[in-house]
């Protein structure tokens, strides 16, 4: 029997339909694959071909635009939305509007043309995070910002257009509708319970069990209650922050090792499958906030997205996430 | 200079990015193309490889599941609900479920294996809104159900697994989490001015003209002002109706035309796209609403879907409406 299950937070129902797929091999699925030979901007030496660095990570000495880079953070040569000018919001009839303001940055996170985010060491992914950090910490000083939001795209049908591994960042004048939806959910409960719905998510996802993906000392990972896709995952730091860029002892190496096991047991799975994450975390220019709790999520492309959901907002996924759970504890990783 | 615009009715905030395309074919699309020689359940001849239909126009004698109809309602082979059962709703700790009972349906719309929606005749096209009236009306007499979800996917990448051409009709125990959104906007625009918020977009486009794509006597065809995707439009019926079912004299013939000009101007702007359709109704149970406006919202698949549009709620989008509706207008079709 098929099951209706309603996400806690933003309430949106999805049908969860498990006779559909059984097993991870049922999704057909294109995966990842590397070009040869073309012309990488992201390449070491390559530097002059994106516009000048607003942040790199060197070991040697200072170096600007220089080639001695581990990590670098460049604007989007084909920015959404221009750093220059004011909003000008304004009516239009019924309708609002306002200049697109913004920044759209890069984050390359390897020297290495060949290598994915999962095959980065812990360190490597932790200086991914530590710079997404650093920019929120210089971005939110603009106070035309209201989010930034943290995403990344692997593999071309996930949306990725450079195969170099790269995470992006868009600091944007409003939110998100998505995050200002859980925004709403969470102070709601907060209103109610005086507690954080992420915090009693995390309580009993802990007391259950079988939706626990993996953990570490300050990270949650889990197959939410209500996903939209085959093998959702959701990243929580097991105490209350609500602010990513808040970077409290430990919590990027444990972030990271997180982040990465998961990667890892989903190569192990499926092969090296299309995905997509999101960083939600709460508005720059808020200060703590006790009903809202960052979390990353991570959405594989492994069935064919019918645009009807998004039309409608209403989601089939094909498997439990009890199920998936269960596998992606049980893959195997070296 | 990219500008931000808010969607009226929803408040979700899209990018409109022109720099990035200027023409209808600067989007590399997988066009939609026909495999040769597989076998086809809906094919006339082929009934039995569906379950029992539920409805069928014939022009001779009725004749159930013989292969003398025009258009055929079959029960979906896997469905994503099942029909029979009690909804049995209940709490699990924070989170709520209910049994996946619901009715998933394939409304066949023509015998020609060959032909596409938008190769059908007015008349055919017509066949099909009678055809989801007539399964509305005889679905809304189980009080399980709250609402009706018309929706197609045209192509592979938008979601269709078979390439017989076919629309789905899912009937629900929940509404939607977008329809719930559009109705929650429009409620609130109701309370306080007194009137239909898409009846008042309906003035506004019609006195600036310069989104408006198509009309006829009873159906406006507009490029929404915030439209998530290139050359997204939604067609509506210029008088206030709350319910698609609610077939009012003329309304079908005008909507089927309205719906096969807009997709043979596609056709002609940018070969045969992929593409989703949704109609947008009030809840079944609900009597005649004031302050909501039946609409169906059309969205080609012209660029990568990137997930973390899915995952945020914020999308960027290189086109304007002004110019997709311009494109559209002069699309020349015969």
């Amino acid at each position: 029997m098929p099951e209706l299950r309603k996400d806690p937070v933003i309430g949106r129902w999805v049908i969860i339909s498990t006779e559909r797929a059984e097993r991870p091999n049922d999704f057909k699925i294109q995966l990842v694959e590397r070009a040869k030979n073309n012309f990488c901007p992201f390449c070491p030496g390559h530097e002059a071909s994106t516009p000048p660095e607003v942040l790199a990570y060197r070991p040697g000495p200072a170096n600007p635009n220089g080639p001695n880079w581990q990590l670098r953070v460049v604007p989007n040569k084909f920015p959404a939305l221009i750093i220059e000018g004011d909003l000008d919001r304004e009516g239009h009839g019924l309708y609002d509007k306002m200049n697109g303001v913004g920044a759209h940055e890069v984050i390359i996170e390897t020297r290495d043309h060949s290598k994915s985010l999962s095959d980065l060491t812990v360190g490597e992914v932790e200086a991914l995070l530590w710079a997404c950090h650093d920019r929120i910490i210089d971005l939110r000083r603009d106070s035309r910002f209201r989010y930034v939001l943290v995403f990344k795209n692997h593999g071309e049908s996930a949306g990725a257009s450079l195969e170099h591994s790269h995470t992006q960042l868009i600091a944007l004048p409003i939110i998100p509708r998505r995050v200002q939806s859980e925004l709403d959910g969470a102070a709601k409960h907060y209103e109610f319970k005086e507690r954080c719905i992420y915090c009693d998510i995390i309580a009993q996802e802990k007391r259950e069990s079988e939706r626990v993906v993996y953990e570490n000392d300050e990270m949650l990972v889990i197959a939410p209650w209500a996903p939209r896709r085959p093998f959702e995952t959701w990243i929580l730091p097991k105490k209350h922050i609500s602010h990513f860029e808040d970077a409290q002892n430990g919590i990027y190496p444990a972030f990271a090792d997180a982040l990465l096991t998961i990667l890892k047991k989903l190569n192990a799975l499926v092969g090296d499958p299309p995905y997509n994450f999101t960083i939600h975390s709460s508005p720059l220019q808020k200060p703590n906030l006790p009903h809202f709790h960052w979390h990353l999520e991570l959405t594989p492309t492994l069935t064919k997205i019918a645009g009807f959901e998004s039309g409608s907002g209403f989601y089939i996924n094909p498997m439990s996430p009890e199920k998936a759970a269960a596998f992606l504890r049980n893959a195997q990783i070296t």
